[in-house]
């Protein structure tokens, strides 16, 4: 053995031991990285499904709403058959039931009458001079409204005021 | 240099270059794991609003399906005042476009008249005897249900032939 031998020898020792704990942490690495991917693969499918889910129960849950609207508009016809003169009553709670409904699931009925013509609520069909209103105001709703700002179903159909 | 330094020297240097190929190769593997790990995180955060948005466009979809039933209560209802015979047969009308907005959803009625009990589908809330029907039929429907298998909203209850 060599003076300079040596030294160098006892460096290839830590320097292969080093390479092998280099591999190691590669190996490792690796696959750490391939099981992230393939989580982020997982994840990615299962909210497809939890969304597709979500979407199901909703529309089941909104629509078992309806169900006792139903169930009264069957009274209020059974009704109907042996005493005409009831239904109209039993009609209007129906309603009140349904717009109950629609108010419950963050939809009311909005009242717009007098209210200043607003393009993002209102669809004006038509305009007419109306001596007990201000201009621009809301003489008549047509169609109403539901839900409002980000929730709104549909804007109100409206009859504007305008200057005679 | 003597004669085995040689070869050793000749190896310290292509393990230093491994060591440093094997270190970027460490630094870049642990870049890749840490942003797939990042991009599991964004992915499930993500998915948490689609989530929460699809629940919200979904209920205002099925909602918004029933405005025009609403429509209709409303126009018989000022019917009504104008010719009261005429709401019967309006309200019919209603009824027929709310089951129709539930069948589209893929909640239709059941016609559960005549069918084998079936507790699955059915809620017996009384036994008759019932000298025309099989035993254990359904001999009334009292409440509809709505909706089959998975996507049942409920079942129907019913009055069930018992043997006499």
């Amino acid at each position: 053995m060599t003076h300079d031998s040596g030294p160098q020898a006892e460096d290839a020792q830590p320097a292969a031991a080093a390479a092998e704990l280099a591999a190691a942490r590669i190996a490792e690495l690796e696959d750490q990285r391939l099981r992230a991917l393939a989580e982020v693969e997982n994840v990615r499918k299962r909210c497809a499904s939890q969304v597709a889910r979500t979407k199901q129960e909703a529309e089941a849950e909104v629509a078992s709403r309806w169900l006792p609207v139903l169930d009264s508009l069957d009274l209020a016809l059974r009704h109907a058959d042996a005493d005409p003169g009831s239904i109209t009553e039993g009609v209007r709670a129906v309603r009140e039931q349904a717009l109950g409904v629609l108010a419950r699931l963050g939809f009311a009925r909005r009242e717009d009458l007098g209210a200043t013509f607003d393009p993002a609520r209102h669809e004006a069909i038509a305009a007419r001079p109306d001596p007990d209103a201000p201009d621009g105001s809301v003489v008549e709703v047509v169609r109403p409204g539901y839900g409002d700002g980000e929730t709104q179903l549909r804007p109100a159909q409206v009859i504007v005021a305008r200057a005679q």
